[in-house]
Formats: C-alpha cells, structure tokens, sequence
C-alpha cells in the first residue's frame, strides 16, 4: 500500500497570529504507508493524532508547520509507519489598501499546507498559496493599430517546499503573487481605483506563461537565502474562448 | 413530501436528429410527490421507467422534449403520483464559422431539459442552455480618456418554459446566447478572427445586466408567436476583483 | 432585473460567541433589484456596504442574523433598492462526546444565512444548516431472513424561515439534525463507539423519506413556539447503486 | 516552462466501435513543452492539432488511444516541441444484466486517455476508468455478535500505463473493477436482485484498502501478458463519520 488515511477530514483548528486567535475548520488529509505484514491501518488512530494536537484550546499554535510536524510525530507513536503524509487546507487573508483611494481592503486567499515525514529523508513541508489575478494578451496588443487587447481573470498557484526552517511566510508568499499578474486584485475598488487597476493592466500586457515565469522569478528572488523547490502553475479563464489556457513552470526548469 | 425520487442518475439515451445518431450519457433526476399514505416509494420503478424509455436503441428519439413526456407517463403507469418532475443534463454541439479566416469549430453548450406533469395543470417543460461568453466594462470605458476598460468572461443561461408546442429549438437558443454578449467565444481563432472579436468587444461594451437583457429582448423578439416564461442569468467572472458579479431578469419583469 | 450584485465575495467576518472570538471568510452574495429608470448598479457600494459592516473588529458582531439586516440597512442608505437579497456561507463547529468511550471532538457542519428586505414585506431571513449523516434501508432489512440491509451516507439540509425573533440558535437546528438519521456520526469512533453506532443504525432503519419526516416533525416540536417556515431535503449516497436517492419535504405540506 | 496549451477544451469526438457512432464531446487538456528561445506558445496551433483529428466525420475514429497519438503527432507538425501531453476525459457505458432478474442496464463509467509523447522515450498511454461501488466494514462485524457492520458507498479508480500495444481494453479494466469491491453496483434493481447484491456485501467484508489491493491483484492477474504499471485508488464515503477514508497502491509497490 503507498498509502492509506482519512480525507475530507474537518475539524476545528485554533491558531494564534499577531495576538489575534483564529479558529479555523481546515479540510485535512491524513495518510501512512502500511507495513506489509499488516492487514488493515488503524484508522481512528489516525484521526486521534490529529485531534489530539488541533483543537486543543489551551495551548493555541502560532505555526500551521509547527503543529503539522508535532501531529506525524504523535500519529507515530500510535501506529507504526515508515512514511506519513499530513495535509490542511484553508482560507487566510491579509490587509491591504485600494491602489488610489487608500480603503482598507481585507483579502481571501488559499492556503494549503502539506507535510512528509519518511523514514530515510529529512522532514519536507511544501505551503502552496492560490490567488485570483488577470492576464492581457500582449501579442493581440501588438498587432493592433488601437492598442486594444483581450483581458480575463487568471488563477495562480505558487508553491515552496523545504524543511520547516526554509520555509517563507505565508505572508511573503502572497507578497510575491501580488506582484505576478497583470494587475492586482482587490475586493473593493472605487471609480479613481479601477482606473488605476485598469491602466497597470494595459502597461503590464502577460501571456499565461508571463505571469508563471514572473511569480517563480520573484520568489526565487526574494527567498534566494533558502533552500526551497518552487512550482508555479496558472490557469488563465480565456475571455474569446469556452476554454482555458494553462502553464506551469518549475525551478527545477531553471537551475 | 414534496417529492421523492433519483438523482445523479446516469444512463445511455440514444437520439437521432439530422440523420445522425447520439449516445449520449445524461444526468438525470426524476422525481414524483409522495400520497399521504404512503411510507415509501418505490424508487425501483422510478429507474425503470426512465430505462424502459431512453434506453430503447431500436427506437431512438429525436426529441429529448418528447420523450421526457413518455418517462412521466411510464412512470404514472407503474406508480401512483399527482406531481413528477424530470430532468435530464447533457453537452450539445453547434457548428460554426470563426468570423474572419472561416474556419469550421464545433462548439459544445450544456443543456437542460426539465419536464413538470402535474394532475391540474398542463404539462410544462424548461429549456435551459449555458453559454460562455464575456463582459466588457462601459463605465470604466467612458471614463478612461484612452478607452481602456477591463475585459472577461461571463457565464449565461437562458431558460425558456412553456407547453411542448410553444418551446424553441436548442439551435434558436443558442442563436439568441451568440448574440447576446459584447462578443462570440470560439473553441479556435487565428490572428485575424481574435482581432475581429477584440474589435466587436471594444465596440459592445456590455455590463452582466446589459448582456442579461439582451438575452431576454432577443429571446422574446425571436420566440414572439410563442406563449413562454423566460428567463435569463448571467455572471461575470471580474478580471479586476476576486469575486464575480451576478444579474437575473425574467420576461415577468417587463410583461 | 429581478437582482444585480456581487457573488463569491470573500471577506473578513469578526464574530464572538460564548467569549471566543472567530475570524471567519465566508462566500457571500449581496444582491439589490434595479429600478427601471437605472442603466446599472454601483457595484462598489454593494462590496462597500457589506465590508463596512462585517469587517469591523473593533465592534466584533455575536449574531449573524443582525449584521445581515445591517448590511442591507447600509446599502439601502448607499443605494436605493426595493428588494435586497444577503447569504453568508460558512462553516460551524460544535463540540460533542463519542457514544460509549466520552472523548470530546468537534464536529463541523456547513451554515447558510440568508436574508430578504423588502420594501412591503417584513424582513425575512432563512438560516440552512447541513448535516452527514446515514441511512439504512427498512425493506431490504424486513424482507431478509438475517435482518441484513444495505446502508450509506446521507446529506441532509434543513432550513428554517422567519423573522429575526423567531429564529432558532443554530446550536439548536444541529441538535434536531443530529438525532433525525439512523445514527449520529462522529470525527472519531474507538472500536466501541464503532458498535454503538452501528446498532444504533440497525435499530432505527430509515429511508431518504423518512429522515427528511424525523427533521421536519423534531423541528416543528422543538420550535413550536415560533413561527417559520421549514424545509428538508435529504439525499442518500446508495451503496448498492451508482446513483443518489433524494426527497425534500416543507411545513406546508403538512399545514 | 514545464508546460504551456489549453484545458477545459470541449469539442466533438466522432468514434465508431462495434458498429456503432458514438458523438462525444470530451474534456480535452493538451500541453507542450516550450523551447527555452520561445516568449510564448502559438495557442491556437493546439488547438487546431486537437480539432483536425478528432471532429473529422468523415473518417470516424475507433481508438482513443490511436487518435491521441496523432493528435500529437499533427501538434509536432505545427508547432516545435521535445514533450507534448494529451488527455481526455469522457463518460463511456457498458451492458449488464441485474443478478437475479436478468433485466438488462447500461452503466456508466467515467475514463480518462492521457498520452505522453517525450523526445527521449517511447510514447506512453495512461487509461483510467472510475467505479462507483462500496465497502463493508470487516472489523467491525467480526466484533459484532450478530454479525453487524457498517456499509458505504465508495469511489474507485484504477489505471494502466504502458506502450499502446501493451493497453488493455476499456471493457477489460471495467471487468476487473466491477469484480472488485464488497459487490457490484447496477442503475435498476428489484427485490431480489437487492437482495442477492445484499448478501454479497455481507460475504465480503473489505476495507479500503482491500479494494484497492484486489484491483491490484484482478489487474495483474488479467493482463499479466503486457507491460504495464498499474495504479488503484479508492475512496471511501464512510456512513458513521462525515469523512472519507482513502488508500492508494501501485504495482511498484509488490515488485
């Protein structure tokens, strides 16, 4: 067996940030290999050690990798494994303000949080981080005398693997997704903001490979001091088509 | 109860039309009311008599309308009901022409076909259809000096709802969905149709509640010698926000 | 246009019950009818009138149902409407014990909360709230020497209509939830738990129909004092079919 | 770039098998490497690749297998690449009998054809077929002193990877699966078919991961003569907890 858990697992998870404590209901993915001479893993140990380590209330986590690492150490102690796999997945958001009118603007985006504990290898966490943007098409606007183009929403997802102590925050994450698309998005924008918004547009035209390129570019610069494997893949939601364009890079590609 | 019944159900349906013929695998939902006394229905003959209809490939149909009225009247043969509702969910193509290099694209819309027979009333069938079109922003083009707006895609459904004899054809409400947004999708475009459908967007600026009246001015001019409720939702996946926006006009509005 | 407005909005909801406080993101869509004399809504006063209220941390809220008319009230001040429409989806948790062993665990269940404002109506908000739960097929089991059957999970929803002061705690629509399926289900079940549970499944057969009956008759007692409108629809995952059986079921059909 | 093309592309599928045209419409993702000298993939030459031999009525294919290969071969002609990718995803039925009363259904599955073409190694197909079946708790009813357990709905998967010739039929792989959970599942079924289903979930308790391991094994066994790697994955939507237990094995695994 490669493996064997529970998935679509919820339940609740008190976080504390910045003083502030969050009480999040993740969907959690717990899975362990099964030693060949075992007929069946023990499932409700399973959930116990994610259990026993998430809702306590007492002792609140200030780290989603922290308490990632501590739930595989306690499934370990309860069932026997070689490797584990361990994964949360959650909304989050951050505080930002409108580009020209300056309102202050709270965020959504996705987060989730994967963990590998095996016996032979150092411990990885991978935090990979979705975010709504846009891409322009610069080829359509360059053919054209008026300078028009195509415009459409694209999704982005960016994510770093390494060991915990690599790991950047989530919030520099976002930092570098902000700064990948064409534009920025926000969930409120006034006339003066939109035209704004619309403007970074037309100047920043981006395939789908563009906007790809960009956010793996930036996060390699700006986490050059850690050892991390980062993956970008985004989908764009084509406005003259019924379908979607894609790509997806690695730094593998790069190094 | 309300209802009782199926749902999820997948079976082959095999249609004819045009001298081809269809297998087609719908998503099918069939249900009836419940007699006060009785404690359960019978959901075997519910499966059966849509089986015993769409299945029958010696004598395939051409009109999923049709042979929605033949389920319902099976269906009242094997088990008692006042009320029964059907729906059946599939893809449908259309052919078409890009609009500048004339090449042939097949095209694929999702339908649904809903069929209501009541002990009072006359029989009623919907047709829905979803289209993937697009928005274009007029206010933020007015007010942008060089006529830059934010572009994206939109979601339509048109639903038209009536007696058998007054319903439209799914190829004329597909005509209407084409029509209806600041420009046509197509599965393929070369350089010079993606310029032609940037021009008609630039040109046909729409906001998600323009583009739902269309739907219902150009329905309601195309279907005038037929005695139908109409319907029509469009939302429009914003390429400046992380949310979409959202209208829904039905012929009720304006009679 | 029946309504115009914003859909999968994501923001920040700042909610304190019982002396917790919780930061909740939940999908919100914020609708307003459009008078016939105006081309177009104001989107942004529609993000804006919601985002002034639910984002404050300052005046955390302990009832959904109020900010909901607060919102409205907001955007009413922002834009004129004659009908405006709010949901918030989000999950909720409760905290339980298992049947026999008496460990604690926390159990998330997804809510809906949705409110109408009406210019000659009285507001009206519908709180909907599900529940995975199962069911056990009463006709196999009798018609079987051994008492054998089959059985599977079920999804329930049950929700509840009126105004603001009649509306039950959500605290209290999950307890009518929890005991109408043939057993409660549990995050975790040692291996005497597991044998509770399963008698307890053996003992009370139920099919979709009769769930749907035990929500709408334990609501109707537990809020009999209150005047709202209930609906239940249960569906049923059969583990010896490829497809789902469904049955909904309101007061007024009982009325 | 890992990869750059189109995906969620619809369009039509004409392909003949045992005498019969079958319409399709397909959910088609094809991807391509991108030359480290290229901005940008020419998108629309993908597009064309994939519509150039799969609309063509004229020459109605019978392979999915065989059409994938050219579609990537036409794709090589039009645009460079050294690794090109191709899926489809489309429903597919087969015919069976109910056990007891011999009615004839036809059952759905859902498949996938991915093929990969590499510049440095033989071209390899991937088919992945879907089965809606269930388990029945071992552990639990050999505890049981009535023998009683719980029973659920579960989702299985299982896919072959290997050269063209070495690719089993898709009928075969829906044999193996239907061989292999606690009992098969069917679109009708009367008393006695319920029955007889019934008794064969009780005379065969399996864990997930027992169903993953016998598709494994039926697998192995049936195409024991060709070359392929073999991947099952199965889902279980347990009816005492609101989550799924998951378990994943290849044939890697027992080599």
């Amino acid at each position: 067996m490669d493996y064997v858990g529970i998935t679509n697992f919820k339940t609740l998870l008190v976080i504390t940030r910045n003083e502030k404590t969050f009480h999040l209901t993740p969907v959690i993915e717990a899975t362990i290999n099964l030693p060949a001479d075992m007929k069946g893993a023990h499932m409700s140990r399973i959930s116990e050690s994610v259990i026993e380590i998430i809702n306590d209330e007492r002792n609140a986590h200030n780290s989603v990798e922290e308490l990632s690492l501590q739930v595989l150490k306690k499934l370990k102690e309860k069932h026997p494994y070689t490797n584990a796999h361990l994964s949360l997945n959650f909304d989050f958001f951050y505080e930002t303000k409108t580009p020209v009118s300056k309102k202050k603007t709270f965020e959504v985006t996705n987060i989730t949080v994967k963990t590998w504990v095996e016996d032979r290898k150092e411990d990885q966490i991978e935090i990979s981080i979705e975010y709504i943007g846009n891409t322009v098409c610069p080829h359509a606007m360059e053919n054209h005398p008026k300078k028009r183009t195509h415009i459409q929403r694209a999704l982005g997802k960016l994510s770093a693997r390494g060991q915990i102590e690599h790991l950047p925050s989530f919030e520099s994450m976002v930092e570098v997704l902000r700064k990948s698309f064409s534009a920025e998005t926000y969930s409120i924008l006034k006339t003066d903001d939109e035209q704004s918004v619309i403007d970074c547009m037309y100047e920043n035209p981006m395939f789908v490979e563009d906007v790809c390129r960009s956010m793996l570019a930036k996060a390699k610069e700006k986490f050059k001091d850690k050892k991390l494997d980062l993956e970008a893949i985004v989908k764009s939601l084509e406005s003259i088509h019924k379908h979607d364009v894609i790509a997806k890079g690695s730094t593998k590609t790069y190094d």
